[in-house]
């Protein structure tokens, strides 16, 4: 599997590489079906090698899904121009984008198992979800502490999406573009629930509808659903 | 820590007598935090004898929680009568009374985690969103197949459901009423969002109203939602 030729990599570039290709692995199949063996075949290098720069597959598997994370958690950034509604469908198409790529790894660590569920991947999954409840906040204007029903709903949808997504995975028998329509359409419902209950939460929604163009899904239920929570 | 008179005990009545004391220590504390040294300590028996009936931790943590679990699967159990909004009303309040008693066990389950993700405890954790799946189709009058987008909104329910009573677990800020109320709206809101796509859903939720009572937070909500649905 090697070429005739093989430049020399440095220690940080050979890390790098073996990364990309694990994360390439771990994104096709469960941990337990992937191999050192194979990882050094795809790398073109020997197997001991493989040890030199990694101690074992977990650290190997640990350090793939932190790129990973990181790249999942940059897909939550969005510039803070336009109505919110188009912002969070963007970012849902991003988050799609994520999950098609990496699905049967994506599946096996959000559905945990023997060889996933270790504390090092239950931070990574955690700082995900920060990452992104942090980034609806800063979108919704909130800064500092979030009132507590506000976190509530944010944190909730965050898990719906990632229940969403794993049903989705399981037979791809809903449009992709439907369901993230559908889950932005969830957060203002989801919201609009919570603020019958909460004045504060029902005021930061009426701010943000004002911000929302009348003629677009997200203004359409979520105007109805306000009012609906007012009266 | 034993008495003075010890009524000896069947193999499988001691077998469920450590059953018992084990799912009392396992619902305070994570596995990682119970020794079988306590175990034996509060069964009022030898360390060796725990061994005799159960091989290790691992075995009696699984036995422990294979019964948690048909108590839990069995609080979604509920009489077919009433309107739809008060069974869940009442399926949620005896969920969060399960929640309640076996909190932090409950936590370090699901949240994951080095001695909880084995495949056996994802199994029982899968047989019991199961059990409340086909509970929830039952009280809906569905029979055989759900449609894909029906099976959809009471999965990524029954999700948002657990991660709600996660992030209630973690400081209880909100009273659990408040929010026993509130996942039976999100129900009817989720529901809805979806029956805006898909006629046949928006059929069986409007059948489906027709049985609840006028006055019910169910009913105010629900056909709100499927007017707009239908819109």
């Amino acid at each position: 599997m090697t070429t005739g030729v093989r430049r020399r990599m440095g220690v940080e570039e050979r890390r790098q590489q073996l990364i990309g290709v694990a994360l390439e692995l771990f994104s096709r199949r469960s941990p337990d079906e992937v191999s050192i063996d194979e990882i050094a075949s795809r790398a073109g290098i020997s197997r001991p090698l493989v040890y030199h720069y990694f101690p074992g597959k977990l650290s190997l598997y640990e350090a793939a899904l932190r790129r990973a994370a990181e790249d999942l958690a940059s897909r939550f950034v969005e510039p803070h121009e336009g109505p919110l509604g188009s912002r969070l469908r963007r970012v849902m198409a991003r988050f799609f984008d994520f999950v098609d790529e990496h699905g049967p790894g994506f599946a096996a660590l959000m559905r945990g198992g023997p060889a996933v569920g270790s504390s090092a991947t239950n931070a990574l999954i955690d700082s995900v979800r920060q990452a992104a409840y942090d980034q609806m906040l800063s979108h919704m204007g909130v800064v500092g502490m979030a009132p507590v029903r506000l976190e509530l709903v944010v944190r909730s949808w965050i898990s719906l999406v990632e229940s969403t997504a794993l049903i989705w995975l399981d037979g791809r028998r809903i449009p992709r573009a439907e369901l993230e329509a559908q889950l932005v359409q969830d957060f203002a419902a989801l919201a609009a629930v919570a603020a019958a209950r909460d004045e504060e939460l029902a005021a930061l929604l009426r701010d943000l509808l004002g911000n929302e163009p009348g003629d677009g899904p997200f203004t359409d239920l979520a105007t109805r659903l306000i009012s609906l929570a007012a009266s």
